[in-house]
């Protein structure tokens, strides 16, 4: 079905204007009618434009009246522009039925349209680091980008490790929100972090050493995020540098770390983060978690 | 004046016991009687023991009765060990007269202990890497170090770049408080970050990308935090990667937006931060930060 797809930049610059044009010739490969917005490719130092130019482009996006408005990249940017976005303007577009797209460094502006509307927005990928590879794009990450585009979505489902695995089926309802973990924690403390009660909170980092991990999740614990939460999903960390200090301090030290923290469950190995396969995620909807077995689901229902 | 120091491994383990060793002969030869804790070589993978070992290192300093209570090294461990930290015992211990001295991950302990108590703790050296190293440690550091051990420290001076001239007499009165800037920002949200009105922030880091400055910094500004302050004092930021992306972005990117996101004066140059010459501050004393031309002072006349 072809879907209405904008594409804006507002966090760091695009270095590679070429990665941007093989994402948009794969989107349109797919039958999409892609549109590119004015600014896609300003530059501001590290920022894909100044403020006013990557805030112009989230309203422009907004305004557009297409189905999706995808990220090029995250990096860095967004939490600058906090403060001005109009966050009505946005709900108002999403209630239209648009679906804003993105992950990473796009996770403070997903939790604070979530913290200031309610309104759903959707952590997937983004155009660039996903569609527009020399190679092949992820064929999960595009079924998954096909159903959230096409509306066909319903949820997204994984395998947990053995360790992990649930004798008992287990449903646990509660509103899904997540992402980034850097830029979750860097809101602790403002008003731009959403209160979620009773909710399901996936994470996931790159560049990020288990013990910057754990200094984060702490924060999260001592904010009282935590414990406010019905489960916890752990998406992937990459790209750190373990180094001889660790002495067995790895990442599998954090999670089973953060297991004494917490009463709800910690799910591990759910397909989304800095990595080729990853699903999309309703940040702000209303899910169902079902585990049994090795097999987990994250349920939704049809995404309108 | 001979007085007891003692020493002890609240964060990170020590990996080569020569630059403890070498530390001590340094206070030694000072005139001072040094002790050190019976956990200050223990490891635990990354840290200096686990947390119960970290944290009965603590309560050991604040029975020992000592003048001083320096620690070896930061690194990382201290937010793990917040909740566990018994604040009464160590507020009775510096009402007694000791000092808790340290710096970077030791921001952690001396936030905590300043929101839960209000009791005072210094920002200074470290033995390891100030006292331990295979050179002449700095002067400026002994000597603020000397001043603060013997008590006879009443301020700290330094030079401000031109641009930072004060044409007239600057005097601001306020609580003087600070120290990581990543470890502060790690507090927000949560009970340890101490709520100071009418403030003097100092800040330093080390291995942290202007960006990523930023990113803390706007933190404490969404959270409310720089708005409360009468002044900033920024120390050093040191040992970062700038990298091509950067196009220009740089500290003073940061420094000069900071500047345009609160009304209260912004200083740098404070030497202070992972660098070798160091002043010693009171973490949580009122002070005066007097500036006049080029000439700043951070003042708290006697320390007792």
């Amino acid at each position: 079905m072809k879907k209405h797809i904008y594409i804006f930049s507002p966090s760091s610059a695009i270095r590679d204007k070429a990665v941007v044009r093989r994402g948009v010739q794969r989107l349109k490969a797919l039958g999409h009618e892609v549109e590119l917005d004015e600014a896609v490719f300003a530059t501001h130092m590290r920022f894909a434009g100044d403020d006013e130019t990557r805030l112009a482009a989230i309203h422009r996006a907004a305004a557009s009246g297409a189905d999706v408005a995808l990220i090029t990249r995250g990096g860095y940017g967004l939490t600058r522009l906090l403060p001005g976005i109009r966050y009505k303007t946005v709900a108002k577009a999403i209630d239209k039925g648009m679906k804003f797209v993105g992950l990473s460094d796009f996770t403070a502006f997903q939790c604070a349209v979530m913290a200031k509307t309610g309104s759903v927005t959707w952590a997937g990928p983004a155009l660039g680091e996903d569609f527009g590879i020399e190679g092949e794009p992820d064929d999960i990450m595009q079924a998954c980008f096909e159903d959230l585009v096409s509306g066909q979505g319903e949820g997204a489902g994984w395998q947990l490790p053995a360790s992990e695995a649930q004798d008992k089926p287990l449903h646990i309802k509660g509103q899904l929100w997540g992402g980034n973990l850097a830029i979750i924690t860097s809101l602790a403390g403002t008003e731009w972090l959403p209160r979620v009660k009773g909710g399901i909170l996936f994470l996931e980092d790159v560049h990020e050493h288990p013990y910057r991990v754990e200094r984060m999740l702490t924060q999260l614990l001592y904010a009282g995020v935590l414990k406010d939460q019905k489960a916890i999903i752990l998406g992937h960390f990459t790209n750190y540098k373990p180094v001889p200090h660790d002495k067995g301090y790895r990442l599998k030290t954090v999670v089973d770390w953060l297991r004494t923290q917490v009463k709800a469950p910690v799910f591990t190995n759910l397909p989304f983060g800095h990595v080729p396969t990853k699903v999309a995620l309703p940040v702000g909807a209303k899910v169902n978690l079902e585990v049994e077995g090795r097999d987990a689901f994250v349920l939704w229902g049809h995404s309108h």
